[in-house]
């Protein structure tokens, strides 16, 4: 027979009140009476249980994070810092992958809501739907943006213009820009950016789609682009992920990087220092991205009013090794 | 007000226990009365919640998988493997990394114990636990073993015998083998393998110890190879991480790979084959260890006994182009 609050206050001698303060951690209870109720728990084999507090209290400390999918490097990034912010303060993630799939995401959703997370962050394609707007849990939206609702996101727009100004830079004549999912904002934006650049420029340049991010469609996205624009010179990667299957390409076909044709990604994920040679690339802050959201996610459900709620946060040009010098120093 | 089970039942006109069994899903309960019980929850806004559930049978659909560390491409292999297995019979992952700190991870198992885990997936440096052989929840070890206990892992005596046996078809004379963190079963068979396989042919080598399997120690220990063993035309790596890392570090020092030095991970970790050139590896089969794991525990869970415990899963050697080709073909 497991062992019950009454048979706990039983054997400490005291109320069940008295169990409950010491087992929710509210009102006042004598140490001596703590310990009490403490050993006598732990004689029983009755541990104070999260699952019992959450349904006490109809929240647990755990946090629901959906992905796309873990097994892109930049995620990983994310969600480290999210649970390295979320552990500070006794939380703990339950992690889902929607692989950007309707179907997928809906059920995690059910999951984090029968396990009744604190709150979800929530790196989804479908912002909109109303499992999102609902007020049974605060929702910070990560690496997503929506109007008005909390969310942390690095700036797209201007990161997609920093990589079309530094192919410029450089002197590609025969720009390739890869687009990414275009139902993504984050992708679009991006795309974006580096567009008006080259538009304005009046720069040569094609655009080519990539269907996803994942390292399957990049190898190839690849061969594509070469293949319909064999004069490439200088290519506006999606994400590393696309960047480095290009230059992998590039270098399979003789082509001699940078001299004769320049890439650039984005993300800047931990790998792309170690390719040959280093990737140039747009890097998102994601670990510090997965701390702040986490952060705010905490503020919510502390009910705290946070100072901001749409958290945009800066990229940076990491000049590696796939781009040229500028040309005043060539 | 938050609604009881007793507010259920005189909503619905039936009894508690009536409640229950249609919560619970067991025992009889009319499809009309079960409808009527459905209705008065929802209009009561007390949904069958898997809190309260887990409270009852002292179990949850959740499934604790503690990892190292996310951020090593490995294993969110191993972790999509184990979730989407779990996911077909509605079970969930609640993921802790451990950075392979013991504290870390008697802290996550602490939460998975709190949120009463049905069972636990656990790649751990420190399989002797109590925690591990207790029976308030199965564990499978996961690219991890211990004598007698449920386990996943892979062949890696022969992974590191058969890294050995490529490096001498490849005629390298002055090798150098890279250790892993030493405390690690899978890092010692692997490298006792390979030991064996280079005594054995009485080769020349040297060994260089890794501290970790993380990105930023691997570049370190690249320079420091090199540094200590300029002589090196050919390196057993530890993981795939710090292949790459030798590999770029060989090409930065102006070396031809394979004709001057041959270098061979371990893992095949997705980002292999778009290194450049593409890394020759011994590949584990990550993600197939992950479902396998979840499926051994699922067994566990439902008592089921389970055909095998300790599964070792087979390596494949994958030649691409960081080894030469047999001596035959050249």
């Amino acid at each position: 027979m497991l062992a019950t609050i009454k048979d706990v206050a039983g054997a400490a001698g005291v109320s069940v009140a008295t169990v409950s303060r010491v087992l929710n951690d509210n009102g006042y209870v004598h140490e001596d009476t703590r310990t009490k109720v403490m050993l006598a728990m732990e004689k029983l084999n009755y541990y104070p249980n999260e699952v019992a507090r959450s349904l006490n209290k109809r929240e647990s400390r755990l946090v629901g994070l959906l992905l796309p999918d873990i097994t892109n490097p930049f995620f990983p990034q994310l969600a480290r810092g999210a649970e390295d912010e979320l552990q500070r303060e006794g939380y703990r993630l339950i992690i889902g992958n929607s692989d950007e799939e309707l179907e997928k995401e809906l059920d995690y959703l059910q999951t984090f809501k029968q396990n009744q997370v604190a709150g979800i962050l929530a790196a989804t394609n479908y912002p909109d739907l109303t499992e999102y707007s609902g007020s049974l849990y605060p929702v910070v939206f990560l690496d997503r943006t929506k109007e008005g609702a909390p969310s942390v996101f690095s700036d797209g727009r201007a990161g997609g213009k920093r990589a079309a100004e530094e192919m410029l830079r450089g002197q590609s004549t025969s720009i390739t820009l890869v687009k990414g999912p275009g139902h993504l904002q984050t992708a679009q934006e991006r795309f974006n950016g580096a567009l008006d650049v080259l538009q304005k420029a009046g720069a040569q340049f094609n655009v080519i789609s990539a269907a996803s991010f994942s390292i399957k469609d990049a190898a190839i996205l690849a061969e594509e682009l070469f293949a319909a624009y064999p004069e490439t010179d200088g290519v506006i990667a999606s994400n590393d992920i696309a960047a480095a299957a290009v230059l992998h390409e590039a270098l399979r076909l003789g082509k001699k990087v940078p001299e004769e044709i320049q890439i650039i990604g984005y993300d800047d994920i931990p790998q792309s220092g170690l390719l040959f040679p280093p990737l140039s690339t747009i890097r998102q802050p994601a670990y510090e991205m997965g701390k702040r959201a986490a952060n705010l996610l905490l503020q919510l459900i502390k009910k705290e009013p946070p100072k901001e709620t749409a958290i945009q946060m800066p990229v940076t040009y990491i000049k590696r090794q796939t781009t040229r010098k500028d040309d005043h120093h060539e």
